[in-house]
């Protein structure tokens, strides 16, 4: 596990720059805390609307995620190179690296092994980490014997490209298995995969950071989902703590088996029984880790920072007994406005996140709501009661 | 006490663009929070080498202080503007304020009550408040009878364009004190005052936040100075309560007496008979405030970017029982880089501020670093080892 700098600049170097791939939240969130440490950033935006990163730069290219030409440009002109999303490609990010020797944080080959889903589990699975059960679907034929096997109903992923319920069907029999292959792209060459349909008491999610220096992982969290989006995270998972912990040791292996330097999170879900299995994982801060602005010693946004330039990694302990964040959903279509702002600004234990997006869509992730308190349930009430307040 | 917003754009619609006047770390620091409220910024520039808040954002301008023309381009573009220093005229402010319609805060007319020293000093004397004796120096013929009424030495200082040390002179007699005169600008028409010195125990400084939702003030702070440059801040300051209450109070008094609306600090002298003497205001966020970041519920540039948006102002409560701030000077002179920056990032009650200056000078403001504690020695203590590691 090796960190390279280019042309000698070290972080703390003036003129440092950090580019990110994708300008989204993530990314503005991640460039708050650069900023803090006397950074510049760039930013490569893949949307034809203004991203919120752009508004905070003045050095932004533009271009698709497989212009590789574009981002070799892109990257001559950063010291290094982090990504807020996970549809790339990493032989084009080795290409990228290998061209222009700035280094990409998490490395392509590490992103190489979570690049797609089949990959993703088949990666985790092999270090040892409960998996729900899955499979390629390579052809329409394939879909009765997987439901045979595992029950129906079951879950239809495509590998590539999925997010917040995007490119994923449950299915109950091989007709409704057969419309929802061909939706996701099985016809056009898509890689499809069955899951099992895991009947899960809760999800889970955990944040590790990791480099040369060091892992550390964050609290063990719960996570609400509605509609396949997040919509709540509650610190901590109202589980045992040995699940917790667990849940924590199972992100580090996790993050141990890919060679992980950056900032990453993993979702599980928890059985009946007490198993965890590993879900998902993403290469980047994630919204479960959103709380972690005020509600921790070193926030996911800072660590992530910190772990790709190499730095020590910073405390990770709660500052509070109980956390909760909602993430505040548009709730119409049109240019972006949030009111009334008040009820939240005058809750002292309550903080407001604006992503500065443009414009607003229904169910578009807009903002978030982080209430810190004494204690879980009233915490999870108060902060229930804000997100009500405001429209966005 | 109005606020107007143009083009009835709220703070919280897409766009709202806040313009700072002036791009160092002040204006920095704020940028970063109306970044978390989803905000854009825009800076006004008038250093020709790069300023802090200019790798922050694409909308930058760029023109003298006292260039109309060029002011009032920068506020068509801005929804609003908030300035990072006080070298400004606020006749040049209320042109530019009614030639745009963009308000302005503080207000031109509150910033005209303190642009300069000698204005300053007498709006807060008409207060009731208490400040050093004072006088005008209109020819070198009044530097002998001020020193006869009330002591040499005293301090001569230009009413303009002073600051950590630069336009102040210590005068022991006449003659040095048609020297100082001199080089002060006195022979060129400059306003020079004499203030007879305050022989005081401690310095100590509140920040103070006001718009129509209210006033809410910080704790009272204890400023270490070295060579007229703030060093260290002391929070709480080691005085008995009724003091800070005290200086809360008056610094309170202070910034209603000029009816202002945003984030204001104001320095003490603490003498021997524990009077408070009310030594300089600033209408912006200030050296002394930067512990807030961490040390409050709400930093000051937070209450900052609320009080100029009209939005309710947040808690000024203490996070810890004591917060140490130590400035880290610029100790050579070049492109800027800190290190080593390990000691200080492996300490997890210790926070680094970077603020992206791109050269370092011996003595200037690049970094701070705020460490919070149990025990107000202790943290001193450990903060002071902590900035000796640093070299920037």
């Amino acid at each position: 596990m090796t960190q390279r700098i280019p042309n000698k600049r070290t972080p703390f170097d003036a003129g440092f720059t950090i580019g990110f791939i994708g300008g989204g939240q993530l990314a503005r969130m991640s460039a708050l805390q650069a900023f803090r440490f006397g950074m510049n950033i760039a930013v490569y935006a893949t949307s034809r609307d203004p991203e919120p990163v752009e508004h905070m730069t003045p050095t932004v290219f533009r271009g698709n995620l497989n212009d590789e030409k574009a981002l070799i440009d892109f990257a001559k002109n950063c010291d290094l190179i982090t990504l807020e999303n996970e549809f790339l490609d990493s032989s084009i990010l080795e290409r990228v690296q290998a061209a222009t020797g700035t280094p990409i944080f998490p490395s392509p080959k590490s992103f190489g092994l979570i690049e797609d889903k089949l990959t993703e589990k088949q990666t985790f699975k092999d270090a040892g980490i409960s998996v729900a059960p899955f499979r390629q679907i390579e052809s329409p034929s394939d879909l009765g014997p997987f439901g045979e096997e595992f029950g129906w109903p079951y879950v239809l992923k495509s590998a590539k490209g999925g997010y917040d319920g995007y490119g994923n069907a449950t299915v109950r029999n091989t007709e409704e298995g057969m419309k929802a292959w061909s939706k996701l792209g099985g016809n056009d060459g898509r890689t499809v995969i069955a899951e099992a349909f895991v009947p899960f008491t809760m999800e889970l999610a955990v944040m590790v950071a990791r480099n040369q220096t060091g892992t550390v992982a964050y609290p063990c969290v719960e996570s609400i989902q509605q509609g396949h989006i997040c919509k709540e995270i509650i610190v901590p998972a109202r589980v045992p703590e040995a699940i917790r912990v667990q849940a924590q040791e199972l992100a580090k292996i996790a993050v141990e088996s890919i060679d992980g330097i950056g900032l990453f999170g993993f979702e599980f879900f928890l059985t009946h029984d007490n198993q965890i299995l590993l879900n998902e994982s993403a290469p980047r801060p994630h919204n479960s880790g959103h709380y972690t602005i005020e509600g921790c010693v070193t926030s996911q946004f800072e660590n992530h920072i910190r772990a790709v330039c190499g730095l020590p990694l910073g405390d990770t302990s709660l500052l509070a007994p109980a956390a909760v964040m909602i993430n505040l959903l548009g709730t119409f279509n049109g240019p972006a406005s949030a009111r009334p702002v008040n009820p939240i600004l005058e809750t002292s234990n309550a903080h407001l996140h604006i992503y500065g997006k443009t414009h607003s869509r229904t169910g578009r992730k807009m903002a978030h709501l982080t209430v810190l308190g004494a204690d879980i349930e009233e915490t999870l009430s108060q902060a229930r009661q804000l997100a009500e307040e405001i429209t966005i």
